[in-house]
């Protein structure tokens, strides 16, 4: 929004991890780069109370447009270098991590092929913490020597499913899927059909860390109708496996993050605080 | 080493990651919970940058004992439970995430079943943080849609692996192995006896983000050699996937967090900060 400045140095921009949402859950090092960046790329991911925090001058939405169009990565890959170039400290705010689904990668080589200096700035992905708060731990020396993190929201330029569900059915491991609400009844199926536990606990974690979060549970045979009951919506995560069980032992002794507990006739439990 | 206080209020249990080992990508909660707790439970994992912050009064190890021995679980759950009991305040300190390859779920569980109020506060695991500061991104829209985390160090007690590498070489994922140095040898066998491609990019990252952080690199042929040509030593991560060879074209954009590069005549390259 400001004219670029008459600046011979070329800024640093920082590809940043906000976390799965809750502020607190930002490291020191994001917290300390948002107050001192000039400028802060961000899309809706990151979430309101997060986003409410920075003064709205420095902020850059390149997230979805008005007209519902995304704002396309070349675009996104084009700004943080012509900002660096204009001697701007930049931070490109990522929800979760930046390098779990969230692109960096893409925006990282990009600044190295412009000769950009940057740096990068884990943050908490919410596919590890949105299972954590809701009481369930993603390994379990009882239960699971892995976990494997997918994206349910793949390059749409893509012909067909890159996953192979089958070999992620096999690991034998916790499943985590991130940005897979809407395509829950295509993967469930998928794994079904790749043998695995139809009783396998499954857990729904809406809005992990917001304040509005809610926890929905069931199995792979009744977990899509468990959405439909209980309306989840993006953003969540989807966790497969044994460990999902966990919460149910230890979901009243939980902190305030996850709230009152609503039991519902069909024996599923869902959490909003 | 207080004497217990007379106080009818059973205290909370704070169950903290800290995050890979660099203090500023501890959480601000991690931060503020640590300044607010009666008493600090870590062992070694945090790192001494994080440890050393920690006013020695409140610290009490349950990691290695001077003998050599680990300290036993049940001793460590009985602890937090006796601890917070006496009405304190009790911060239980993970290095990474409590719930990867953390035993945090064991504690959650005892923490339940003895009613002694808890919450859970995510970590970054440096199993993520690791590899994308030593600039690699563990998912990347070009090469793959899962990654998956598996530990190199098994519950002693099983017979054999619980890990099913075949399984995990067919997800075409990116892997990546925690605490897996001393057993690479075994497991990048299993992985090409499994029929993953020998010149699949490999790294190390030795002591993620702590000041004297190294990365070497190879491929699935070469890796060991090059971890005993660098002599690299736990805590390391092994990361093992196309993502691997991102960091040759970016390193030396990295802020200062990567240090000055040493090209070796093996044409793998060593990172000391």
């Amino acid at each position: 929004m400001t004219m670029p400045e008459a600046n011979d140095s070329v800024g640093t921009v920082y590809l940043v991890g906000s976390g799965p949402g809750d502020p607190e859950l930002m490291t020191v090092k994001a917290r300390r780069l948002l107050d001192e960046a000039d400028v802060v790329l961000h899309d809706k991911l990151p979430g309101p109370k997060i986003l409410g925090e920075i003064p709205e001058a420095k902020r850059e939405d390149v997230g979805k447009r008005a007209g519902g169009e995304w704002t396309p990565q070349e675009y996104t890959n084009k700004r943080l270098v012509a900002l660096a170039e204009e001697g701007k400290t930049v931070v490109r705010l990522k929800g979760g991590d930046p390098f779990v689904f969230g692109r960096g990668g893409e925006e990282m080589e990009h600044l190295a092929a412009n000769e950009i200096p940057f740096e990068v700035v884990p943050g908490i992905t919410s596919a590890i913490a949105g299972a954590g708060v809701a009481g369930i731990p993603v390994t379990h020396r009882d239960h699971v020597s892995s976990v494997s993190f997918v994206t349910g929201h793949e390059d749409p330029t893509k012909d067909e499913s890159a996953i192979d569900w089958e070999a992620l059915a096999a690991t034998g491991g916790t499943l985590v899927v991130l940005m897979g609400v809407g395509k829950l009844p295509f993967y469930t199926q998928a794994l079904l059909d790749a043998g695995m536990d139809p009783e396998t606990p499954v857990a729904l974690v809406e809005r992990a860390t917001w304040p509005n979060m809610r926890v929905a549970s069931g199995t792979m045979e009744t977990i899509v109708d468990v959405r439909d009951e209980h309306d989840i919506e993006p953003p969540a995560i989807t966790v497969i496996g044994e460990v999902a069980a966990t919460r149910k032992a230890v979901v009243d002794f939980l902190g305030n993050r996850t709230g009152e507990l609503a039991d519902h006739d069909s024996g599923l439990e869902t959490t909003t605080e």
